[in-house]
């Protein structure tokens, strides 16, 4: 989503209850014992880690993601163990989207010399949370001194069997459009911190801001998807539209939703009548779900419910119509 | 290496003849698109990489750097293309100090909106050169807006057959120590780079300001050391000393280095000369040479030579002395 709406500012300001010492003040080597404390693993320590396939023969999946304090998360609205399990969803969320199973995360950090130990530390406490859903380890990362907070998370998952991974531009006309989470509630949640800040947010709306900073996902469900017919994947990150018009164009296809399929929920309507918004707009450009987005030619994979059909055509409408909101986020 | 004499500057400024459009101009699908031309892969475009390893049940090695502006490189010393080849060596050489093969790279940008496209580019360039040399692919990233420009590199590696990756803890009393490069480029190189810029260095000093810049590496040693019986592997880039040391401490040995084996190469010492410096700190402290260092029972692998004995003990020494610089390169 576009978050040109969060201001810069030239020194990060950490919440006052990091009190505790700094990255300067202790050093590389007792920050990365803190960081190796908060989230351990047997496969962390060496020039490289290895790791070990579940079973025979698999494929190995790489992505990564980075994430840059005030663009990407802001230290007054989220806990760095939010921010630590913000990273690893949308990191694990893009290695389920081929039907392949996260099993490690590396992560790199470049941080001012006055960022608590503390804050790192709860950044790994979040990770090591995270990537333990998974029965994923932190097996190593990097540290060094910048003028900006940048976490770079690189996620590695392994692929097993023969079937064919869940690349974009496998849907065919007249398979099922499947999702299995939550559509909008990330934008919403953003929606209501722009707003109110962290802490003024009604409490009733809890939930949308979780969604929002520390976004949740239902591990597995993305080799459920690839074990039982899905064809193409991809997950809600920049919106959408947006991301099943990546599907469409890859693949050669339309994508035709079915607006009763993807109304927004009660508590976004709420949402939306407080802030005077509208709420499609979260729904349709809001991104930053990381919920499975699926084609399939059978039934929806368990967990997963039906929101469309692929159609012959090149674009995403909604019920035969072009969508309101067709853009999402971009970074410049 | 201790790099706080690297002045700090609020905006990075890049050279006058990157003069084509910005990252705030084009965007980030045009710039993607370009890193795609640079460096292409049919691995690259969805949402994570799918990775084919050489041969069956191979293991996944990975590790992941970061290079931060002002601190790790500077726009105005070295050119886009040596940057992204320094990024690939310092991590390709962490892949094969545990006696792997890279088989793939993944890099995420943050870069301020009036960064060239070209210069983005054109590290992308640097890295498809070195990634070539390996056979390996760059096969994902991430691009977003930031203050600082920051890379963050992650390499994937294969470790086949059923030998032991090369620890830091198998290092025995009565090994060889051997190593396959050179050690002191690099840290002579930015020695003279401080002092001159990177315009103003005399010719003949070329050599020793490229080790800095763009160091290389002669791909494929450490899978030989792998498989040639090596133990104990690392490669310099904190320093000699403080790397072995790494060694020694995890390994529960000393080791006893002779000083004719890793005296200062003539082009050094004539670099030592001209700023009035002394050679040793550059070979015994300096680091980023990212050569391989290993221990193994039997003679040197092919292409290595021996620069010492693992022996009882716990630290390392120079024909049974203390060295003199036994501090390295250390964040904050």
């Amino acid at each position: 989503m576009n978050r040109k709406s969060i201001e810069r500012v030239g020194v990060t300001i950490f919440p006052a209850h990091y009190s505790g010492p700094t990255l300067g003040e202790v050093g590389e080597h007792r920050t990365i014992e803190a960081i190796m404390e908060a989230a351990p693993s047997s496969r962390n320590g060496d020039d490289a880690a290895v790791l070990n396939h579940a079973s025979p023969n698999s494929r190995t999946v790489a992505t990564t993601d980075m994430l840059v304090e005030g663009r990407h998360f802001k230290v007054g609205w989220s806990t760095p163990e939010e921010i630590g399990q913000k990273a690893i969803v949308q990191n694990f969320a893009d290695i389920e989207a081929m039907g392949a199973r996260p099993i490690a995360a590396l992560l790199a950090v470049s941080a001012p010399r006055h960022t608590p130990v503390d804050w790192v530390r709860g950044v790994a406490t979040g990770i090591h949370q995270r990537v333990g859903e998974y029965s994923a380890e932190l097996v190593g990362g990097d540290l060094t001194e910048g003028d900006q907070l940048v976490l770079s998370v690189t996620a590695i998952g392994s692929l097993g069997g023969s079937r064919p991974e869940l690349t974009l531009d496998r849907a065919r006309p007249g398979q099922r459009v499947v999702t299995h989470g939550r559509i909008g509630w990330s934008a919403a949640g953003l929606a209501l911190l722009e707003r109110y800040g962290r802490e003024q947010v009604p409490e009733k709306f809890t939930p949308l801001v979780d969604a929002h900073c520390a976004p949740r996902l239902n591990p597995g469900r993305g080799v459920v998807a690839r074990a039982t017919g899905a064809t193409a994947m991809t997950d809600n990150s920049d919106g959408l539209i947006v991301d099943l018009n990546t599907i469409a164009s890859r693949s050669g296809v339309g994508i035709d939703l079915h607006s009763a399929d993807i109304c927004p929920a009660p508590l976004i309507m709420e949402a939306a009548d407080l802030l005077d918004a509208d709420p499609w707009k979260w729904v349709l450009s809001g991104g930053e779900d990381h919920t499975l987005l699926a084609t399939t030619a059978g039934d929806p994979p368990s967990g997963f419910r039906s929101i469309g059909r692929v159609v012959r055509g090149e674009r995403v409408t909604i019920d035969g119509e072009e969508p309101r909101y067709g853009h999402g986020w971009v970074s410049f």
